[in-house]
């Protein structure tokens, strides 16, 4: 009474993969008295423009509707994290439909398969899980008292403090380790320092208050001063450019083994004589020479490298990386897993309340800047 | 002019490894002004009692003096976590000695060991690594969309919160887990809450802040409120006593996985429908029963397992353990690493300062109390 009935929203999620089985009714949970289409496109098969001229909302990752088919359209949310792929398409060009990316998702599971491998060789997980197939246990035999180490003390540099080097930053402080931001541009501000996406509840560096310092630059002179820090680790989570591309080579892993804390502070008390830098790159495979990389690990200049990226992909398998010594590589999944699509939808759902609000949306496109 | 010279100190430090190559200069740099002599011992070989009787400060871990060569001992620092092995003996018996423990070094090493084992299962490390042995690169026929998660979101009930049981949570809360703590007996103050032992600089829970709930008990019926909390992971670092013997076996399992968050709460957005609940054992072999453990892991009741420590020690090479399912075994190695005895003498340093200014020693050994 007195209330205007509004619209029932027409929700069309448009999805790739086999729909996860709780899908259907965590959306219904998400999107009360929403009408709610799942479809499972083919890539290169259009989606029926029946369903697009219906929807209100639009979910997707590669389809999006010709304007004419987008009449009743109010929000299109991308399941993926960037738009680049979509930019060139009628809807983005011609029309205002508003527009929001899932950036920000990528954060606990990368950083999480990040810190595993960190683990995985600072606490000799290789060597006890040989032992276990073997049905063999020895605790002095293979040294592990001189040969483990924890990460408490330990500098971490992170290229690119976006959503994933957050993360990354927010365990490591609790590992006890100090980290170190680099960013394209100057962050001199607590407000360039905060993170304006979407982020995961709980995790994150929400107000960039977990660095103990900041550094900046698009140059190899910049680069070489972040990275003669006296890092333990280096995360490599920079987008691609041509800035980017071929950024470390056998020059910068020279640098990082030359100036490693591990070697120059060996009178602290948390300085581990053994351990060398670790590389970590989850960016873009084209960002490293890989050929650099494979020298540095078998010269000794290099602990170990963790790679979920590699160039190119797949990585063919003649490729000399996937037999270089301490270096662990995943086929592009780490950021891949069961919450990553709900997540998606959570974004979409908190866009959907903003927009009826009148409230600027999270994570959201803008035409005119072109992300 | 003026001041008293104070008589050089003699540090006696008793190694039952070969010396770390830094050790002396670490030493020199953390006890300056103090005459050092470090000497490797044999278990069963007695100390000569002249190098007893020379020293002012004594670090050991099996041996001690009688005490009629303890007349220039002003402290005693055990590299152990524990004092048992000593309680017997005549200088802890009839002399008033003031001797320290280490405990506390275990936080670190033990939670990154943890948490590596959780990492390794909810990545698919496994997965990925056999893939990277067999030179392929595939990043959708294992299903990894479906069957790799994260922690966020995730619960994790710790029975024991001592040092190691508080550094798994300030690890976990940073992933965005929520810890729920267990003790033996209430802990309803915030004074009773708070770590009053060794803490290492930058790690732990000092103020037992980071629970969202606290639970307590030695009975059953305690220990089953607590297991029915709806907890993705179960930590055990209780020590071993008549009440912990076998506390964990088939009835546990069973409540912990009726109660698992992720099948109850299907409709949180963190929440994952095949994550089963994961058990870490840092404590005891016997603390479980380790049937009910492998027949568990078997028939699915528990999604993984991780045990330190078995019943047992050495585990013989035709145990069923092994081979058990999702699960990883390290022979009792996960506090060890080339920090451990770096961080005895931290403390014994600290110690030897408390004593001069008359304050009371951090770790100290109660006679009255026995620990």
């Amino acid at each position: 009474m007195g209330e205007a009935v509004l619209p029932r929203e027409h929700l069309l999620v448009i999805y790739y993969h086999n729909v996860p089985e709780s899908l259907p009714g965590y959306l219904e949970h998400i999107f009360p008295d929403t009408q709610i289409t799942i479809y499972r496109s083919e890539r290169d098969v259009p989606v029926p423009k029946e369903l697009y001229r219906q929807a209100t909302i639009l979910a997707t990752f590669f389809h999006v509707p010709d304007p004419e088919d987008a009449k009743n359209l109010k929000l299109v949310h991308t399941t993926s994290a960037g738009i680049d792929h979509l930019q060139h398409l009628p809807l983005l060009r011609d029309t205002q439909i508003p527009i929001s990316t899932s950036s920000g998702l990528h954060g606990p599971p990368i950083a999480e398969w990040t810190i595993m491998n960190w683990l995985i060789t600072s606490r000799g997980f290789l060597k006890t899980q040989q032992a276990q197939k073997d049905h063999i246990w020895d605790r002095n035999t293979p040294g592990y008292l001189n040969s483990l180490y924890d990460q408490v003390g330990k500098r971490v540099g992170i290229l690119g403090y976006g959503s994933i080097g957050r993360q990354i930053a927010r365990i490591a402080v609790a590992m006890g380790m100090t980290v170190h931001a680099y960013t394209a541009s100057p962050r001199l501000t607590p407000e360039s320092r905060r993170d304006t996406g979407y982020i995961v509840p709980g995790t994150g560096d929400p107000d960039g208050s977990l660095p103990v310092s900041w550094h900046h630059g698009s140059d190899k002179e910049s680069l070489h001063k972040f990275i003669s820090l006296g890092l333990d680790h280096l995360v490599v989570a920079l987008p691609l450019t041509p800035q980017t591309t071929r950024l470390l080579g056998k020059e910068e892993f020279a640098l990082l083994a030359q100036f490693n804390s591990s070697t120059t502070a060996s009178l602290a008390p948390t300085a581990n004589s053994k351990a060398k830098p670790f590389l970590t790159n989850i960016s873009r495979g084209r960002v490293l020479d890989q050929d650099a990389l494979i020298e540095a690990l078998q010269d000794g200049t290099l602990g170990g490298a963790a790679l979920d990226v590699t160039d190119p992909e797949p990585l063919p398998a003649d490729s000399k990386l996937w037999d270089a010594p301490n270096l662990t590589i995943s086929p592009h999944t780490s950021s891949l897993g069961v919450e990553y699509f709900r997540r998606a939808m959570d974004i979409l759902a908190l866009n959907a309340q903003r927009l009826r609000k009148g409230e600027p949306l999270i994570n959201g496109y803008n035409r005119q800047r072109g992300y």
